[in-house]
């Protein structure tokens, strides 16, 4: 359904690596993998947490609507992307990917899921 | 002692709203709190047990250490770095304000006050 989106997302993105669309339940709907290793499903779940920390954090600070979340380590970037109330989406890229490019995507991507979601 | 640094940080990023360095146990060591009422001490606060989920997600996850995380809401962007074991900083932005300039000045500024800090 929603699979050639992912992939065609993480291959037009230099440095993307996989991608997914989790439930903040932590349930994946869809996910594209990719072809290096990383554990795009478990990273999902351990970032849902994440995600729910920052969101608790928003609403207590009343700064408004959590829309993207950039984690960076010296070994992976993880774009998070507030989809809906009920779902979120993740980009993975190397850690010298393009990650205007990769936002930028996301950006785009994130209402037309949102829609089709509904 | 480093109050100046971060003022002349906030003051010198276009859209630069407040900035802080903060323990991984939720107490300041230093902030300037900008002009315009944000609450950064609370932010980071709220923040460092974020920052705690996400060390915790990468360290499972085996991605490497955690270096930066960025969150944005449509009312702020708060640029979170990593600056030793024990301290993080954390330069508030409105939506509007170049994060490209706020990360490049924060990863020249963490190196510099790790060393000071040690």
């Amino acid at each position: 359904m929603f699979a050639s989106k992912l992939e065609s997302t993480v291959r037009d993105i230099p440095g993307g690596r996989a991608a997914i669309i989790m439930g903040f339940d932590g349930i994946p709907l869809e996910s594209y993998p990719g072809e290096d290793g990383l554990d795009i499903e478990t990273m999902g779940m351990e970032l849902s947490v994440v995600l729910k920390e920052v969101r608790k954090a928003s609403e207590l600070l009343a700064v408004g609507d959590t829309e993207e979340v950039t984690v960076r380590t010296d070994q992976v970037t993880a774009i998070l992307r507030i989809v809906n109330h009920d779902y979120f989406m993740i980009l993975a890229l190397s850690p010298q990917g393009n990650l205007g490019k990769a936002r930028y995507a996301l950006r785009i991507l994130a209402p037309q899921l949102s829609i089709e979601l509904a």
